[in-house]
C-alpha cells in the first residue's frame, strides 16, 4: 500500500434509518425541483459517452459568473476536483497547508495524492494566520471559505494577502458559498494562483449526483483538465446540474430560509447553554453545556442527527448542527433541552 | 504541473453529429433497458449523500458472482477503479508493466499517478511475453482481456503465471469479459495479488451513467476503499447499475448478436481486401487494404466513424470497427468498398 496512505479508514457511513439528519448540511428544502424535473422528463442516450469535459455543464456556468467556458473544471463531486488539483500542482513530498480546524477530508487528499498535510491552526476567533500558513513553503495551500465546521468566512483581505505572497496555488473551497453571499469566483482571472472549488450538494440539494466544479484562471484550468479523468462526470447528473444552475430562485429561496432561521437558532442554543460561534453557512458550531457525547448519543437515540467535533483540538466538547426549517430546528431544541435535563 | 503530467493533453473528444458510431465498441442494441425503466420509475431523494461504498450496489454483485460484499470496489467508472489501484498500490517513480498495444489510456493512469509506464511488447500473434511482463519487477502489471484494440483473449495459463512469478498487484481488465464468455473473477480469492476489474459501459450499455468496478481478495479490496473517495458513484447510476445486473437475459442477448455477427463481418472484411485479426470482444482490429487515413476520412465523410490505429507501432495500417448488428455492419461494408474503390 503507497506509504503516505497506510494509516487510512474507512470513512463515516453511519446507520441512520429514520433519523432527523440534521449532521450533513444539506438543504433542508429536499431535492432540487429543476434537477427532478430534468430526471423525469430526460431521454439520455444510457448507451453513449458522455462529453468528455462536460462542455454544456461549463457553458452554464460560464454564463452564470460571466467567465469562458475554459474558466472551468467539472467533476464528479468537487471531490474529484480536489483530488485533480492535488495530482496536477503536488510532486510526491511536497507540502500542503491545512487550516485546523477545517474540512476532516484535505489531509485524506494530501496522503492520497503522495503529499504532507502540514496543519496551521486559525486564530482565536477562527481566523487564518497568514504568517502561519505561508511559513510551510507549501506548494498548495486549501482553505475553506465559509469554514467548515466552525462556519465563519475567512477575511478577504487575508485571502488576497496569501494569494499575493504565496508561489503555491491557493484553493478556496466554496462549498457553502452560496449562503456567504461573497465569493472569490470574479477574482480568478486576476491572480496567477487561485482555484476556488464549488459544489451541487448544498444549497443546490443535489448531494445525491455528486457535481462539483473548479473555477480558476484559464491556465490553471487547462493543466487540471488534461489531468482530469476523461468523462467522468455521467451524462444525468450533467443535465440536472445544467438545470439546477438555470433555477437561481430555488437558490435564493433556500439561501434566505437558512438566513431566517439562523438567529432563532443561535438564541435558542444560547438559552439552553450552548456557546455558538459566528456562522456565515448553513451550520451552526456550538460549544456544548453537557459533555459531546453524552449529547450528540442522546440525540441520536431521540432519531436526531448532529455532528461531534467534540474530541478535536480548538473545538472541545463542540458540536455541528445544520441549521433546519423553523419546524426542525424547534425539534431539535426541544430534544437537546430533553437530553440535557436527563429525560 | 506534477512533472509526470506535463506531456498530457486533452483526450479524445471527436465532434460527432449524426454519424454512426463504431468507434466506441459501446451495445449496439442501444441503452440497457432496465437502466432505463429504473431511471423513470425512480423516487431516489438527489439531496441525500449516496452510500458511502455503494453497499446496495456491491450486494448485488457478491449474488451474482457468488463473493462477498466485500470482494467488490465500486467507482465512477471503471476508470476510477484503475485510479484507486495506482494510488494504493504504487510509490513515486515505481514501475508499472504495460502490454503494447493495449488500452491507450494506462500510461495515463501511471504518469498521473506519479509512475512510469514500461512498455512490453506483445508477441506476433497479439499473445502475453510474460518474461518480458516479469522482467521489470513491476509494482503494478496491468493487461486488458479481452485485449483493447487487437481483441483477443491472453491465454488463462499465462496469466497465472504472471500471478505466480510476480511479486506485484495484477490488473486484469475484463471490460470486454462478458463477450469473452472466461473470466478471473472466480480466482480472486485464489490470489494474494490479482484485481480483475469491469465495466458497465460495454456489455451493459450504460456508458452514461459511468460505472464499474474492481474484484479482488478481502485484503486488495478492503485498501482500495480506503483509499477510494467516499460516495464517488452517484445514487443514480448506482439505482441503474443494480437494475442491471440483475437482467442478465438482455447481457445474453447482447453476447448473442456480437456472436452471431462477428464471423458475417470478418468474412465481408476479407472479401475487400482486409486481413482482421482474431475476436473475442465486440470488435475486429483489421490491417486496411489502403492507406488507413484516407480509409478513416472517407468514411467520416459518408457518415461512420471507425477508430484509426494505423500510426501506432504493431497496429500499422490497422483500423479497429466495433461489431454491429446485421444492418450496421452491411453499411459499414458498402461505405467501405466505397472509399476502396475511390467513389
Amino acid at each position: 500500500m503507497r506509504s503516505t496512505t497506510r494509516h487510512f479508514q474507512r470513512y463515516y457511513n453511519p446507520d441512520v434509518g429514520n433519523a432527523i439528519r440534521m449532521d450533513t448540511n444539506t438543504n433542508v428544502l429536499g431535492s432540487n425541483p429543476a434537477a427532478v424535473e430534468f430526471m423525469k422528463a430526460q431521454r439520455t442516450d444510457l448507451n453513449d459517452y458522455p462529453n468528455t469535459y462536460s462542455d454544456g455543464l461549463r457553458d452554464t456556468l460560464a454564463e452564470l459568473y460571466g467567465l469562458e467556458r475554459e474558466n472551468f473544471v467539472v467533476g464528479s463531486g468537487s471531490d474529484e476536483t480536489l483530488d485533480i488539483a492535488f495530482k496536477t500542482f503536488t510532486e510526491w513530498g511536497d507540502n500542503a497547508a491545512v487550516p485546523v480546524p477545517s474540512y476532516s477530508l484535505y489531509d485524506y487528499f494530501v496522503s492520497m495524492n503522495g503529499g504532507k498535510a502540514y496543519p496551521v491552526y486559525l486564530t482565536d476567533d477562527f481566523q487564518l494566520d497568514v504568517d502561519a500558513m505561508l511559513k510551510p513553503d507549501a506548494k498548495v495551500l486549501i482553505m475553506p471559505s465559509p469554514n467548515n465546521p466552525t462556519g465563519n468566512s475567512f477575511k478577504k483581505k487575508d485571502i488576497e494577502e496569501i494569494l499575493e505572497r504565496s508561489k503555491g496555488i491557493v484553493i478556496v473551497d466554496e462549498a457553502y458559498g452560496e449562503y456567504a453571499g461573497t465569493s472569490m469566483i470574479p477574482m480568478v482571472n486576476e491572480f496567477e494562483n487561485l482555484i476556488v472549488m464549488r459544489t451541487f450538494s448544498k444549497a443546490y440539494a443535489m448531494a445525491a449526483l455528486r457535481v462539483g466544479y473548479a473555477v480558476s484562471n484559464l491556465n490553471i484550468s487547462d493543466m487540471m483538465n488534461c489531468v482530469k479523468i476523461p468523462y467522468s462526470l455521467n451524462s444525468i447528473s450533467e443535465g440536472a446540474a445544467i438545470a439546477a444552475v438555470k433555477d437561481q430562485e430555488f437558490i435564493k429561496k433556500s439561501v434566505k430560509l437558512v438566513n431566517d432561521n439562523r438567529k432563532p437558532l443561535t438564541d435558542g442554543l444560547k438559552k439552553l447553554g450552548f456557546e455558538p460561534f459566528p456562522s456565515d453557512a448553513n451550520f451552526i458550531l456550538a460549544r456544548s453545556p453537557i459533555d459531546h457525547k453524552v449529547l450528540t448519543d442522546g440525540l441520536k437515540k431521540k432519531g436526531v442527527l448532529i455532528r461531534d467535533f467534540g474530541s478535536k483540538r480548538r473545538t472541545e466538547n463542540c458540536v455541528r448542527t445544520t441549521i433546519g426549517s423553523k419546524e426542525l430546528n424547534d425539534i431539535l431544541l426541544k430534544k437537546t433541552e430533553e437530553v440535557i435535563s436527563g429525560r
